[in-house]
């Protein structure tokens, strides 16, 4: 079990998937208030010579020009700007324990941070009596580089692709329902300013985390997507943890939750802040567990907040707290059919019966935002009981524990601590609106991150469906992020086809709660991938799509030749029987038409037939002609 | 291209997939009106001894009790039934014509023929003056064995799965909101005649289908799913195209419909027919376009008549039409991203700006409308001008045609012909409603058959999911039947898998659906699945669930051994980290906790944590007694 560990950590960078996207190549924008910023975004090359702006959750990895060492991290890009506001100090931290890899003796930790040797910086927090956090700043009028990162980058170049199909109609027709929402045309620094210091969006950035890309979760802006990873049983080297971040990313996780437990996790998680772009959000609970050799009713106030401590100094951008069930909550799930299925929720329910006291987390709650400020750590409300099947959905175990999120709440935002909101979990569809109803109205609008939820029970295996569905209609009413759940949820644990799977479902589930919402420029992305269908322009519609290489193969599958990415016909009619094609003809038949119908019925039906069937004979265009084309 | 069809016809029964699904067994409840039918259901044994009986659509081939021989078809059923109604009559038929196949010559035709000699029936059509629609029967008051069959079978058995866990406060809580559907506690068949004779359902069945087991679609029923077909290239055996049909109908296909092209479509159409328990629709458009060589302005009504003859003797139970598409529609698409995109809708616009005239099947309806009663086949208002992108959605092109498609609504009932009104196709979720309202409004209540819709463009290779959350949402809002969509969708050919994978994600949806209606027993499943879920019950979750083999391959792949399937914990969290087992645990405590807690409060909380401690000491169940347990 406790093998060598120092010999098995090599770097093999070579592991990391760093090719770009096909046809796609990473642009920066630049700021306007603070120059250096760079915003990454992903252009895809179009064939006929425009090109399409799309919001990149990759970091450097798609980036070629980028040297990228595992054992080094990524470039700090935030280093400077945390700095240069003069509020945070460097200190000596906590002294990593060997309980916090999960072993008892010195020689194991020897073994294990060996492995992070060069990872190792020493930790920064604030000075005593500021408060670091994004919502500070926001509050005191302060525009800072990261909220001008997020104004930018949540344009996704709008200028570029609002070129695309703009039309009086089809705005008005296609105008979104936002229930309530504000989506302005244009997201500028001042609105992220805003919407961050009115609680409604979150920056989650510990100022321990610089090499973090800014970005936003909040329901006026792009709907996010977390994606949850864990550490190996055995973990081998670096660069296979850290790809498993780096996968996910590629395909548009905007957030990732480490959930590992057992050995090892404070060496992963290190590995994993260093070289990830995006935030990185945890369950504190879990490692303080391990601690407590997973005995639920020894965790202590005291273990708990060394933990905290231990992540806050590693960087650790949102700690997912179950703060809000308490004790007399828990008479209330007895009569479920799923009982408690949240990890962190069972185990401080266990904590709390078996002490008779009221939830640990609860009580120190002030406590714990005084910790989150130091750093700019956000809350994560979690929902220790929400519902783990649709019959108990919406009940009054749920609700009673979503009524004490929102007081906590205000509580954390009168220390200007960020703060989002855990949903659900299964719910029928007709129960979800509820949810984000009440959400909305018992927090006061802070950001709602939902997992799913599934709207049935009855297809393990496809949970990522049931599940999506649910997802796109809460992102649609308001959600702001959505955990994703995979195919091998209820069954077992992902792999990386299953984490890719998961990842672009809720990226389209995401989307379509965009467009449903009206955000603008969300469209333009469809609406590149239909002209270039209805140009069948093959190659174009791999590109544009959320994954051109499942699309390419699919494509492959049925026409393998090169010429058929160009052919005008696609394999489902065949070249003789194509409906697009034959809609191409119409149209251009169709201004004369329109021209000529009240002609046509001035001079009769008779003689107008007559001269449409000359037109027409030359309509039909060969299979050979196609091919030629 | 031609070779030799006679020597490749070989039956091989032993491609089609005969065994039944795992722990399932057919049973069949038998009718009160009508002693002799018998409805066939699913009985899932459950290893608590209790068992689930869900909806089958799977026909005999899950029953090992009955012989199949695909050249002499599956049990008729409905000869009887039919027969006793003394309305119909025998007749010499069509003589099939070797253009029925694609070919031009006799001798070619007596290859095909040679084929499906022992398929033939003679042609059975309403005796003069008679009308054999269930329509018809429906509005003289009479109950049909088909409506009892439907009764029966929508009401899954109930009285057996409603012992699930009812609950006052769980059926006032996750009540359904149903938008105006009608759904009874129970289904009679006279609820059953009622919605027939108001049009607000339909029921498919040709009586040339005297195979068919009866099944109904409407807003106050289950949300069915269609599927695809299509011919082969080469067609090799008459077993290998009738399996497509069974391999749909295995994973939940309520109708299905062959849209092949091509050659030997007449005779491929003759096998599925006479083999299939499911209603089969065609779009006739397609054959009459293949007997003019492809040339949509050589279509005419005589042909288009002739074909409809033709296959209404085969057996069709219903037939898309576009008759709605009208001249004056075309050039409302030109402004379109992407035109036309339904197949029969382009080709009869082509025709229609060919010869400057009218659609011919909206000239000819009403002499349609005969034909469709002498057989009883059932219409499918094709929508001819649904959007083919979010950007075209709900435009004036698509209502313009879904109006008139209103207008025929009422001329088939006039002649007490069934009806169904095909919908989008492409629409962004906050447009979905909008379909249905119109729908429903516009087609007084005529039930609704949507092609998903997808919800957005962006990611090919998953568009049975982006359509998949359009399908939910509608089915909830009302539409009673949704053609599935599959991964291929916009990219190739479906093969079996994707067949599978798409019609495992429209089941899931149209459950969604039915639960969010509040279909009455609609949850009992969900509720058997979390059970099992909560009692560690591993075996019953995959043999509940839609797709039994992934959910047990998946389950393995994490935990292969036999013993993983009785474990009382999971693969993600571990034998010490299962939160529904201290969920298990907490339930225990919380009736003492409740009893004990107003007590507590007056001894003080001291005392009682001390009580609780002594107790909590051995909730704790370590691995190894977990595994013996």
């Amino acid at each position: 079990m406790t093998k060598p560990f120092n010999e098995t950590i090599a770097a093999s960078n070579d592991i990391l998937t760093r090719e770009p996207l096909p046809a796609s190549q990473k642009i920066y924008a630049e700021g306007s208030i603070y120059k250096e910023i760079r915003v990454p975004m992903r252009k895809i090359a179009l064939s006929n010579d425009t090109e399409l702006c799309v919001y990149d959750t990759s970091g450097p990895y798609t980036d070629p020009s980028v040297e990228i060492d595992v054992e080094q991290g990524i470039p700090a890009i935030r280093k400077t700007w945390i700095a240069s506001r003069g509020d945070v100090e460097v200190y000596k931290g906590r002294i990593t324990k060997p309980q916090d890899n999960g072993y008892n003796t010195d020689e194991q930790l020897e073994f294990v941070t060996a492995g992070s040797r060069g990872l190792y910086r020493t930790p920064l927090r604030a000075q005593k009596g500021k408060n670091v956090s994004q919502l500070h700043y926001a509050r005191q009028g302060i525009i800072t580089p990261e909220m001008e990162f997020i104004a930018i980058r949540e344009n996704q170049n709008r200028a570029m692709t609002q070129a695309y199909l703009q039309d009086e109609e089809r705005e008005t027709r296609l105008k979104g329902e936002n229930f309530g929402a504000n989506l302005p045309e244009e997201i500028t620094p001042e609105f992220v300013r805003q919407e961050v210091a009115e609680g409604r969006a979150v920056i989650p950035c510990n100022i321990n985390h610089p090499e973090v890309e800014p970005m936003i979760i909040g329901r006026n802006f792009l709907v996010k997507v977390n994606a949850n990873i864990g550490n190996s049983a055995t973990t081998s080297s670096i660069a296979e943890e850290v790809e498993k971040m780096v996968w996910s990313t590629r395909w548009g996780a905007d957030t990732v939750m480490d959930l590992s437990t057992g050995k090892n996790i404070h060496t992963t998680r290190d590995w994993i802040l260093r070289n990830s772009p995006v935030p990185i959000g945890t369950v504190p609970i879990y490692q303080a567990l391990e601690k407590v050799n997973g005995i639920a009713e020894d965790l202590t106030w005291e273990v708990f907040r060394d933990t905290l401590i231990e992540q806050a100094e590693q960087g650790v951008d949102y700690f997912t707290i179950h703060a809000g069930l308490l004790l007399h909550h828990v008479p209330m799930t007895a009569k479920r059919v799923t009982g408690i299925v949240s990890r962190g929720g069972s185990i401080m329910a266990k904590w709390m019966i078996h002490h008779h006291k009221e939830n640990f987390l609860y009580t120190h709650f002030e406590e714990i935002c005084e910790i989150m400020k130091a750093y700019d750590i956000t809350f994560s409300l979690g929902d220790g009981l929400r519902p783990g099947s649709v019959v108990d959905a919406n009940d009054e175990a749920q609700f009673a524990e979503l009524k004490t999120l929102g007081e906590l709440t205000k509580i954390a935002w009168k220390h200007d601590v960020q703060t989002l909101i855990e949903g659900p979990g299964h719910v029928p569809m007709h129960l979800i609106k509820e949810n984000m109803e009440k959400q909305l109205e018992w927090c006061d609008e802070a950001p709602f991150y939902t997992l799913g939820p599934l709207t049935t029970d009855i297809a393990p295996g496809y949970d990522h469906i049931t599940s999506g569905i649910g997802a796109a209609m809460i992102g649609w009413y308001g959600c702001a992020m959505l955990c994703y759940v995979t195919p091998k949820e209820h069954l077992g644990l992902p792999d990386r086809e299953d984490v890719k799977e998961g990842l672009i479902t809720y990226k389209l589930a995401a989307h379509a709660a965009d467009i449903a919402k009206g955000h603008p420029g969300a469209r333009a992305r469809d609406d590149a991938m239909s002209l270039a269908r209805f140009e069948f322009r093959w190659v174009d519609q791999f590109n544009i799509g959320l994954d051109p290489e499942r699309a390419r193969e699919y494509h492959d599958e049925t026409m393998p030749m090169e010429a058929a990415k160009v052919a005008h016909f696609c394999s489902m009619c065949g070249p003789k029987f194509c409906s697009m094609k034959i809609s191409a003809e119409v149209r251009e038949y169709a201004d004369a038409l329109e021209t000529d119908i009240e002609t046509a019925k001035q001079k009769g039906m008779d003689e107008m037939s007559q001269k449409f069937q000359e037109l027409g004979g030359e309509v039909y265009v060969s299979e050979e002609v196609v091919g030629r084309k």
